[in-house]
């Protein structure tokens, strides 16, 4: 394991995924991807192993490339395979999720089919609270909880579908459909950065040929082997690229 | 009961309070307000006498307040003390909430305290499907799936706040905190009608001096007498009104 001359014992907080530590630099932050894969809200948790590495290094891809299309993330460096030093955010607690297909909660709650493709991409906000199962919220809720102000939320909603346009480009020419994702984000020196991760737990990747899951799903739904199907999307994305 | 000469025996649609029924004017339907009383989407239900003739009676009240103010509603005229005429629309699928005050599912879902009055109204809506558990939606959502278009979803969102501003004025002068309602709405001839009801079951309604409930909660929650107490409210609003 990790020696603690590199991390402190007792992390800062210790989520269902990763761990955050605080380091010498008190505006930055270490975080550990876990092997922990959880879903349900944690009443699924199983451990595999390389899946902390293969969403860290997924994340480090993704916020780097955000990055060079000028969008500000927590990003710094990687100090280890599954470990990333990030710019330490007061996290704003909403889970900004943007679909362009529709599927999960999306085709449980409202009358629309698997895979139905959206005339354009939509953003859907619940409230990060563990404890509440994460309800969703909407835009008046947001602003009257004084969770954010209107125009903090506009630069939210501004830089979530920017990062949609990116990926989802990116994604196709890499033979994957972006079906949806979350993201979470958090401010510094009065900025709103993107925070916390890109990856296989936070986005919904499908086979654009055969419709083929490379995401949670396979782990939530029991859908064959999940660390075959976050290895593959890593091969697509990154060629050069082996575990 | 009633005559079959007045009222055809099978209800175009029996919801969980009221029965609609056709009529010979196949712009006109006939809307029966029931003496049942459900809560908890159904899993609560009971009968209680004058229940129908109390909300009928407000909801003839409100909404010939409300079309003096312009809005236009459904009501044509009453045909008997539980029975209202009123225009024929094709309903819009949303449940649209104005809050005033925190209160109910809000407190539950958001760290918000019971009774803490919001700096402004919020609007919230709900997608109207009992077997989905009505879920909360938002405006992109109503708009990617056709339920409304952004026009629509304006002026649906606009008439609410109007209503509030209308009702809450009134529930003032009367010494009641309006402090939330659920409206819905039709469309008719290209036109957005307000529908349904606006009633005890609809409105959250507390004494300004004492906070005492004067509403539904009082039978979900079990709180007193809900008959004693949607007449208190008649009482207050029509001064000459007697039951
Ligand atoms: N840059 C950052 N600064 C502070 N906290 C962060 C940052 N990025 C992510 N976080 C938070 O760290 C936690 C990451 O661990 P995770 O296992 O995803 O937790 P959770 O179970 O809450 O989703 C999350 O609560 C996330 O909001
Ligand atoms: N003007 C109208 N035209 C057509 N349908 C209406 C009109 N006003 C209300 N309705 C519908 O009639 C039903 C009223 O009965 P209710 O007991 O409230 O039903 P529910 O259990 O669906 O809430 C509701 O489904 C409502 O949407
Ligand atoms: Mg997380
Ligand atoms: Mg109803």
């Amino acid at each position: 394991m990790r020696g603690s001359s590199v991390i402190p014992a007792k992390p800062l907080y210790e989520g269902k995924a990763k761990s955050v530590y605080t380091s010498e630099n008190p505006d930055e932050l270490i975080v550990v991807f876990r092997n922990d894969m959880t879903a349900f809200n944690g009443v699924k948790h199983d451990l595999f192993t390389d899946k902390g590495r293969l969403n860290a290094t997924a994340s480090e891809f993704f916020m780097k490339m955000l990055e060079a299309e000028g969008i500000k993330t927590h990003y710094i460096r990687m100090s280890a395979p599954d470990t990333m030093i990030v710019r330490r955010l007061e996290m704003i607690p909403l889970e900004v999720i943007v679909r362009n297909v529709a599927a999960g909660s999306m085709t449980k709650k409202y009358p629309v089919a698997e895979g139905t493709v959206l005339d354009w991409p939509v953003v859907t906000i619940d409230y990060k609270d563990d404890e509440r199962g994460d309800p969703m919220i909407n835009d008046d809720l947001i602003q009257v909880l004084h969770i954010l102000t209107g125009d903090e939320l506009t630069q939210v909603k501004k830089i979530a579908l920017l990062v949609n346009t990116v990926l989802t480009r990116f994604f196709d020419e890499c033979g994957i459909r972006l079906v949806d994702f979350k993201l979470e984000f958090g401010k510094a020196g009065g900025n709103i950065f993107l925070g916390d991760e890109i990856s296989m737990d936070s986005m919904r990747l499908w086979d654009k040929e055969t419709g083929e899951s490379f995401d949670k799903d396979v782990y939530r739904f029991n859908k064959g082997d999940v660390i075959t199907a976050y290895r593959n999307v890593l091969k697509r994305i990154i060629p050069e690229f082996s575990l």
